[in-house]
């Protein structure tokens, strides 16, 4: 596998690779591996003729400086893990922003709401970087994990809008046997968090089998978990809700799908998971 | 000359080009051709190998529908018009934006003065569309108008802070016998007006002739110039400003380079001039 630290460089292999007739696999990552990465790098190898992966942390998505200082980083150990699954290529800049940035990406309504609203400025960092690493790569595909639903949904949309010439594959979640969402963040949880955490998907799960068909007992089954989940000693719900899926509208009975999302706090470390419900 | 209507249809020529090494050169444009626009397309068929065309009113950049609505159209004039300065394709979209389009563009700072300040949103929507044709043409280089040196300093800095890998080239503002900078807007004007319209440039020249080197006297020339401008009748001097160049920014002793411009309303019409000064 290449390590490419220079954008410049990237772009002279992109090009080559390109007039090749090569299709070229992306996986946008923050680093820190976990099976959920390594599943988006195994459906792009397995899909693609060249599969470059970014790790980069991105400073202008962290909404909280905490956060950010406290992102988990191992750069060897996610080059032995990227290689072994036959990735082509790593790149791994050092900074991608220039220090008088000013031109920003953003999708609105969508970011409106769930991880939008509590996180802001969030979805335009993310927007950003994503619209800055497709200038950079010029991928055929590129893949983004289920689990950060609404960053999927808003790459989805700027990708339309913005007329990008790339296919999304959305990759499922991958969860630990107890059910716990796969996060780079999991590993900033107490041993106690860490037993109580999978509470998350138990009652998106319930909430997935309980809803009826009109949604009539949507609010109930939202408040019913929040106060469950909420009985935890150091855990806030942030917010459970159920949009239109991927538009993240209120649904209504014309929605074919739905998302039923939740986030919540385990001391400082903020956790999601969703599920997308077909109807 | 080949006119291309589809999205799809442009993206596979560009592609076959670009496998075959050529050197796209790209000139946005809202059509209704003046020699402003012959000068882009003459720099761009001579500089590249091939030279594409895009003609399309842009509605999101327009500030006041009644603008939008009087914008002059007039595509078999532009056709034959590119056709005999041999530019290679012209990209005549029906319309750009799905219905539910969300995604915005903005630079930030650099759209806060001189037109950003009295078009709301216009900058946002030349952001948009001019991003959106980047991802479908894919060029090089592109070609903008110093006329419009605002927007191309946001082009400048969007290019830049998104990562295209496109050469931006500025070329001067082209001017009818009495100095009138050339603008599709300028047909619109009634016939007292088209002949006042040249004091606008002569007031940024004086400007241009007198400011001292410490620009002390910078707010009385731009109140001298106000006040001639507006003792014609219908007419309402926007801006007039003096700036660095390109960053926008107030001016001071470490700026190399100005930019002086104005903006007037001669009745509906909207004009802008500007002259970049080498310090």
């Amino acid at each position: 596998m290449e390590i490419i630290r220079e954008t410049d460089m990237l772009r002279t292999r992109v090009e080559t690779l390109r007039k090749e007739g090569r299709r070229i696999g992306f996986v946008p990552t923050m680093g820190y591996f976990h099976e959920g990465h390594l599943n988006l790098m195994r459906m792009s190898v397995s899909d693609c003729d060249v599969t470059i992966v970014s790790n980069y942390i991105n400073p202008t998505q962290f909404d909280r400086q905490d956060d950010l200082e406290a992102y988990p980083v191992d750069v060897e150990r996610d080059r032995a893990m990227a290689e072994a699954l036959d990735v082509d290529i790593m790149f791994y800049p050092e900074n991608l922003y220039e220090t008088d940035h000013k031109t920003w990406v953003r999708t609105e309504k969508l970011t409106d709401v769930l991880c939008g609203r509590s996180r802001p400025g969030h979805f335009r960092g993310v927007a950003t970087i994503v619209c800055k690493l497709f200038n950079i790569v010029n991928p055929h595909v590129t893949y983004f994990g289920q689990k950060d639903a609404q960053q999927a949904a808003v790459i989805g949309q700027m990708i339309r809008d913005l007329n990008y010439d790339i296919r999304l594959v959305l990759s499922p979640i991958i969860r630990e046997p107890d059910g716990l969402a796969l996060s780079s963040r999991n590993v900033r949880l107490t041993p106690e968090h860490r037993k109580k955490a999978p509470v998350l998907y138990e009652k998106l799960q319930i909430i997935d089998k309980k809803i009826l068909p009109d949604l009539s007992n949507k609010d109930e089954l939202i408040q019913e978990a929040k106060k469950t989940i909420e009985a935890i000693p150091g855990v806030r719900v942030d917010y459970i809700d159920i949009r239109s899926w991927p538009d993240l509208e209120k649904p209504d009975h014309t929605s074919h799908r739905l998302l039923i999302a939740g986030a919540m706090f385990m001391g400082k470390v903020r956790l999601i998971d969703n599920i997308i419900k077909e109807l």
